[in-house]
């Protein structure tokens, strides 16, 4: 206390707030999921990978190796655009790409978010699945998007509604998650994905590839991403590429370090420097070059370890839906990632179900947060990345409980 | 190339790209840089930390013992908040804060990004020192503010000239660095900073204390911040603190960790943190543990450490300017952080003579950048930071004979 300050201030902070800021919300999940974190829940809610794989020693190693190596130069500023050597070994994967090509993110939220910076302006159309992942409308949601949803089945985006779409709205992107979809775990089949290309090519509209979970298929043949068949369109030449790629290694090796990165023409990716140089300078060089150290043994090995494991535990979780689940009771049957997508009968809410679920011990994600526009009250998603065959078992009878209930 | 994609896009990506992007631009600086990047040249240019007095050994001891202790907890997903214990310490350095008042940020940029995200409005008034740091200027422009600069003195904003100001324009924000200024290297009075606390409060202007140099004082006394001076000027009442507060442990640790905070009413944090999960769900945890390990031993050692020399720097810089540089240049002496503030004489231009100190062997930052509003075609930024004795004797010579033969 001074005595030379007697005034008070009373400022209304909420009166300060931007319009953007406004359109901001607490995510539905995130409230939620504190509710789980009890450990006698059976938790199928985060999305969280598996930490029981995470290859901690070669981390460990990489971690003294560039503190040996790089000394100083491994905690000092580093450049924006992000590691060289990294961004060589990213741009390596794709025929064609230069280290020019790629931009490293803090983890690919913010891929997302610099992305929706650069392109949206309020009012502008955003094409989106539905359901999409919820991130990526947190993302967006700030700068004032409009979304129109895609109709989807069993095969990813309904390209013949697309074309509908396409026709009826001037759209600026197209977000699309193709590998074992976030929530469904649907995965975009290979003609419609050249369909896809073709049409948003057509119609000059931006796609956005997001592919967090691509490299994590444990069934059927792996099928060419929306970027590669955007590169072969655009005649090989990348700046000419309509389709943008969101890349992570948050999945394939782990999420803490925050390492992913976005591709794409040259001309958007100046941008995003700009844009990534405002919002953080950079991406933590030291994690960088940790994860540059282990991009050439352990992520190929992780890989394998990685898919087998959620291979099984989504077999394991899909045969005991089968064996509990009432009829009437519909749900995917991924071939990789990390989740499945479960639709009761249209009369339940899954948000109603919650608190009852949680009294049996297990938890789930309800799926309205998922659909841009509302609507998929009935429908949820279940995680089987991080869980067991006991917990397996448990849970999905006890789900298969809660759901008997509610539909008597 | 496949036959069944025969048309091919032809997409003006320039033309998508949104009102912001167009607000956007490349960093004069950080072009420039690059050509300062010749190991032959005595470059006080960048604002890099000294990294010889890095403490690897205790960030390589560090990293090991969190993954020792958490496991694979130091690499998974981590809370969008922040790790607790490292809010827990930050909110302790002030009494009457709590971790709720504490948001992490992925360095004190992403901090600027957010809270312009969160408050600015396209025409909002934003106060800003002439001259001021380029990086905020370049996190808030996206947003469209509207600039006012406040004029500036030896002893830092000039309060009387803030009240007509105010008076002036209804601003939503002032942004300060009152310890050390990026890029002036001076120091807001005690009297001056409780005048402008006093009057932000009585116009309801919100007030962002930038201080990632304010541990770093080697001569003088140190002052309180805003935020502590806005807190009692609050009755000492967190909730209606008006000073918002951004924090670093980039100069006094390492800047390539990534890890900052801002302190700040709940309401304000609360809207933080809806920001911060779209924009890159959390700073990675791994680092924030690694922080954590050196907060209470290696830090306050640390900061001993950097004063030490940089204030040896310093005195070393400012004794070689007033032997070599020609009468008419002014220059600041700073009492702490690692900048100071070169004014030539009004004719010359410091963009036009860098070419030639780059022949002479030096470089430093053109001072144009760091006004908001233009103007500053005579000054520059002199780091010394990073330069040895040796280094500091011939760049300000090299210097000052690029003056001379300017001012012939």
């Amino acid at each position: 206390m001074t005595p030379t300050l007697p005034t008070r201030p009373d400022v209304d902070f909420a009166a300060r707030f931007s319009a953007r800021a406004g359109r901001m919300s607490v995510s539905a999940i995130r409230e939620l999921l504190k509710l789980t974190q009890r450990p006698e829940i059976i938790s199928f809610a985060g999305g969280l990978p598996a930490p029981e794989l995470f290859p901690l020693d070669a981390i460990r190693t990489a971690a003294n190796t560039v503190l040996d190596r790089y000394g100083p130069a491994a905690v000092q500023y580093g450049t924006t655009e992000g590691h060289l050597p990294l961004r060589e070994w990213i741009a390596a994967q794709t025929p064609g790409l230069t280290p020019g090509h790629v931009q490293i993110v803090t983890g690919s939220q913010q891929g997302l978010d610099l992305l929706g910076k650069i392109l949206i302006d309020e009012g502008d159309v955003v094409l989106v699945e539905a359901p999409t992942y919820l991130g990526a409308l947190q993302s967006f949601q700030p700068y004032g998007p409009r979304y129109v949803e895609l109709p989807t089945d069993e095969h990813g985006i309904d390209v013949d509604a697309l074309e509908d779409v396409l026709k009826a709205h001037p759209a600026k992107l197209l977000y699309a998650i193709p590998n074992f979809q976030n929530p469904t775990g649907r995965t975009l089949s290979l003609e419609r994905r050249r369909r896809l290309v073709e049409l948003t090519a057509q119609y000059g509209v931006l796609v956005l590839e997001d592919d967090p979970y691509g490299k994590l298929r444990f069934r059927g043949e792996a099928l060419p991403n929306l970027f590669t068949l955007g590169l072969e369109h655009a005649g090989g030449d990348p700046e000419r590429n309509h389709v943008l790629y969101s890349g992570s290694f948050s999945k394939t090796l782990v999420p803490g370090l925050r390492d992913a990165w976005v591709q794409g023409p040259h001309l958007i990716i100046e941008k995003l420097v700009q844009a990534k140089q405002g919002a953080d300078l950079h991406t933590p060089i030291f994690n960088q070059m940790i994860i540059t150290e282990l991009v050439a043994d352990v992520l190929p090995r992780q890989i394998e370890i990685v898919k087998k494991a959620y291979g099984e535990r989504a077999q394991d979780m899909v045969g005991r839906i089968r064996e509990h689940f009432p009829a009437g009771v519909q749900f995917t049957e991924p071939e990789g990632g990390m989740f499945l997508w479960v639709t009761l009968p249209e009369a339940l809410d899954t948000t109603e179900l919650f608190p009852r679920a949680l009294e049996r011990g297990v938890a789930y994600v309800p799926g309205r947060p998922f659909f841009a526009l509302g609507g998929g009250a009935n429908t949820m998603r279940l995680s089987y990345s991080s869980a067991g065959p006991e917990q397996i078992e448990r849970g999905i009878r006890a789900l298969a409980e809660t759901f008997r209930e509610a539909m008597d």
